[in-house]
This record gives C-alpha cells, sequence and structure tokens, in this order.
C-alpha cells in the first residue's frame, strides 16, 4: 500500500533541502532580502506542487535532480505569491501556517522586495543549464511557468479575487478565478514532469486533465476548510471568505454538495491517469489525499 | 552628425508599439490588471534600456524585431520595478514622470500585481520563440535577465537602499549599490543585443565594460538631478535623498566633483568602444546624451 503522507513528507524534505541550496545565507548588508527569502519558502508546507513535478517527472525517467530543481522554482513562485497575498494592501493575513506572516516577521518592504526575488530566482533557476541540458527545455518549461504565473494566470487570477469581493460571482466565474489563481500553477506543476521527460502529446493532455481536475477539487477542500477548520487546525486565519462576503463554492453550493463535488473531481482527476501504469500510483494517492486533509 | 534625441525617440516610438502589442486590453473582469500594466509601462520614458539593446544588437546584424521583443521585455523589468520602488512601504511617491504614480492612479494591491505580472510578462517574452528562433539564446537571455533583476542585483540593490537609510555609506558602498540597482538591468540591456547576435566574447567584454562606465555615469547624472533639478523638469520630486539624509554620489563627493566623475565615465564608455566600427555610433552619443540630459 502506497503511502502518501511519509511519500508527501520525504518529497518536502528533499525540496527544503534543494531551497536551502538554492537561496544560501550571504552576510552582506541586504542578507534581510535572503533572509526573508528563506522564511517565505523554506516552510512547513505540504509542498504539494513539488510532489507532482517530481510525481510526474518519475513517470517518465528524469533525474531526480532536474525534478527537484524545477520542483523548487515551482514552490519559489507559489510562496512569492503568498507573501504578496498576505500584504496590508491586499488580504492582510497575519498568520500562515501558524507563523507571522513574511510583512509581520519583517516588515512590508522586504515583503514585498523578497517576493519580487523569488519570482524571479525562480526563472534564473529554471534557466540554469543545472536544470536540464536541452535548452529547449529550459526554455520551454520558462515560458509556461510565465504564462501560468502572469496575468492570464495565477496573478490575473488575483486581481479577479480583488474585484470579486465588490461583485457577487456565479459558479462559473469562481471557478475560472480559481483555475487562474490556483489551477494554473497546479497545471504548470504537472507538465514539467513531462516537459522534462520529452513525453508524448497524449501523457501531456492526461496530465494536463488530471491536473484540471485535481486543481479544483483542491480549491474546494480550501473553501471547505475556510469554513469548517479551525484556525489552530489550518493554520491561518478562517472564516475569512464569509467575513468579506467572497462568493466561493462552498457559499454557491452549499457545504454538502461542494464537498460531493470535491470527492468527484478527486475520481475523475485519478480516471484520468488511466493510461499510466502503477507508476502513476504517486499521483492517484495525491487526489485522495487532496479531499482527505484537515488542513 | 548622429542625431541622438531623433534616435532615442524613433526607438521610443518602436518600443512603445512593442509593448502595445504585447500588452492588448481586453475586456475581461480583470481588465484593471492590464489597464495597469500598461499604464506604468507605455510612458513618455527616455527608454534608455530598450535603446542599448537595439543599438548593441545593430552593431551584430541582429533582426529588429528580435531585438524590439527582448527590449520590450527589458523596459518591463524597469517599469515593475518603480511601480514596486513607489509604492507607500517603499519610497512613498507620488509622482513619476510628471504623472500619479501606479498606485496612486489605481491602488496599492492593483499597483503591487501590475509589477508582479509586468516581471512575469518579462519572460514570458524573452523565452517565445518569436524572440529568436534559436532556444539556447532565449535561455541564455532568460538566466541573464533574472541574475540582473534578483536579490543579486536590481531589487538586492533595493533591499541595499532601503538597510543604507539607517547607515551611512562611503563611496565604495554606493558604487555597488547603485552597480546592483541600477548597473545590472544596464548592462543586460547592452549584453543582450550581443548574446541575439552571438557575438564573440571580446566583443561582449567591450560592450560590458561600456555598460558598467555608462551605468554609473547615469547614476551620478541622477543624483545631481535631484539635488539640481526642480520637480518640473525632473517629472518627480526631487531633493528626495537629501531629505532621507541618504549618502549619495553628490552627498558624499559634492556637485562638482560628482559632474567631473560622470563626465569622465562617460568618456571611458566611449573608449571601450574602440574596437566597433561608426556602427557603435548610437552608444557613443548615448554616453554623452546621458551626461548632458537634464531630466
Amino acid at each position: 500500500m502506497y503511502d502518501i503522507t511519509s511519500a508527501l513528507a520525504d518529497n518536502a524534505r528533499a525540496v527544503n533541502e534543494t531551497l536551502d541550496g538554492l537561496l544560501p545565507m550571504r552576510d552582506d548588508p541586504e542578507a534581510r532580502l535572503i533572509e526573508a527569502m528563506r522564511y517565505a519558502s523554506l516552510t512547513a508546507g505540504k509542498r504539494i506542487r513539488p510532489f507532482l513535478v517530481s510525481s510526474s517527472a518519475d513517470l517518465f525517467g528524469v533525474t531526480s535532480e532536474f525534478a527537484l530543481r524545477v520542483a523548487a522554482a515551482i514552490e519559489m513562485v507559489h510562496c512569492y505569491s503568498l507573501v504578496h497575498d498576505d500584504l496590508p494592501a491586499m488580504d492582510d493575513d497575519a498568520l500562515r501556517r501558524g507563523l507571522p506572516t513574511c510583512h509581520m516577521k519583517f516588515d512590508e518592504a522586504t515583503a514585498i522586495l523578497a517576493g519580487d526575488a523569488l519570482l524571479t530566482k525562480a526563472f534564473e533557476v529554471v534557466a540554469d543549464p543545472a536544470t536540464h541540458p536541452d535548452p529547449r527545455v529550459r526554455s520551454d518549461l520558462v515560458l509556461e511557468l510565465a504564462c501560468a504565473a502572469g496575468a492570464e494566470g495565477m496573478v490575473g487570477g488575483q486581481m479577479l479575487d480583488l474585484v470579486a469581493e465588490h461583485n457577487s460571482l456565479r459558479v462559473a466565474e469562481v471557478t475560472r478565478l480559481q483555475r487562474m489563481k490556483t489551477g494554473a500553477l497546479i497545471a504548470v506543476a504537472c507538465d514539467a514532469g513531462a516537459v522534462l521527460g520529452k513525453a508524448a502529446d497524449s501523457a501531456r493532455q492526461s496530465l494536463r486533465a488530471y491536473a484540471h481536475d485535481l486543481g479544483l477539487a483542491f480549491q474546494i477542500v480550501d473553501d471547505l476548510l475556510d469554513v469548517e477548520g479551525t484556525s489552530e487546525e489550518v493554520g491561518k486565519a478562517t472564516g475569512k471568505d464569509a467575513e468579506a462576503g467572497k462568493a466561493t463554492f462552498v457559499s454557491l453550493l452549499g457545504a454538502e454538495r461542494a464537498r460531493e463535488q470535491s470527492l468527484m473531481l478527486a475520481d475523475q482527476a485519478v480516471q484520468h491517469l488511466e493510461i499510466f501504469s502503477e507508476k502513476a500510483d504517486p499521483l492517484r494517492a495525491l487526489a485522495r489525499f487532496v479531499v482527505d486533509r484537515k488542513h
């Protein structure tokens, strides 16, 4: 029986080692910037995106060092987005994973710069020849990561989220928002392994379909945890969506239907992996984990 | 006689057209993000970095469309850095090029996201096959741009600048700060043309030496304008460095020696171009322009 919990923990450890190596401490006057970058990225997060990169890379026999570098880069993009989203001008959050957010621990200016530097570093890591010997692979990964992270993807989704606070959205609109805000980066994490492994189009399409359903299931569970979890369990302030009057899957569908929807999406995600052998078991187990998690 | 003023104007027009094409208006709910990105980048700036890209690319017979895309990408990075530097938590500036800064025109959250999206878009543009058919060229450019823009370059320089407000720096430290904060991106702009043109190492070294001196000359003149210019002439608040008690080349050397230093650096920059024919006249003229400018 595949043990997803310990597999996630092993992967998280390897990702932290990679991040630690990519963000060495310095004793320059500007060392505060590196400290903040490390604080924001060397965390006890679940590291779901890195796990997706490594698990999909394993399907195609990719050297694990290559996968870990890309995994670390995608996690840097995820972490930078959290640092900026937590800022007072944005979601104004003081707590993240049970610890003070970056601007609370340091200050706003340092948090803005640490986010900027993490995003920039991610592209540096992907473009570095150490990530893959074929420059076309590196260039393709940069392009895909940039598209997923930018105005048409993650940042666009965050803008939509801010605009949406003043509007009432329908399910289709919330789905679009979440597809951009969290789905795009999850999709690029799944696809990155296939790009590194120069996988066939059919395999990439299956992985993309998996990522699509997984991303939405993940977000619905996030919304459920915001309603049902306590701050101690979830590691950040809860009940914020309802307080802000934000349209979420839970506010639109109700908790019960939202829960059913997330389980259905997880099943569907697993079905897309049919073309893969038992090598895809980690991805299958992750889909279950995502809907069963309590934080 | 080479007319640098009209050459800069022609180049600025071409860069604006390229940026306009890369940032098309949308009618999505999140269109506000694109509006802010356009507001921050489609400006009446001098476009010195894009001019450097195109002028150095011309030395090696690079297709002008390729150079313009890279020029636009580097300008996006420059513009994002201005948007974030102007934020209340950073330099807290209300005026930029005679117009409200991005967060004044829109709001803080939108300005943070527009900066993030511009930075991300820059890497998307460079990695796109439309920028150069050779993926190694694209990947090298991404790597170089990321190194120049990140914690070891521009963002690190901005952090140093914030830290420095509480310390008194010496000339060597101000030089290092400015080399990171503004010099690194100017250097990558000069080098980008050489990378696009697959230039020999000797040519790249000459261009790098030129960029090095030009960048410092540029910054010294900026410091002089902050002291000597009026807000109307310069298009942004002046006298801010002295008010903040910031160590600058002018506060450390005095205006007269700083002026001499800038002229000496411009001469030196031109001397590094000796190996090039009259094809490098635009770069030579730019060195003069940078020290003669009044804003």
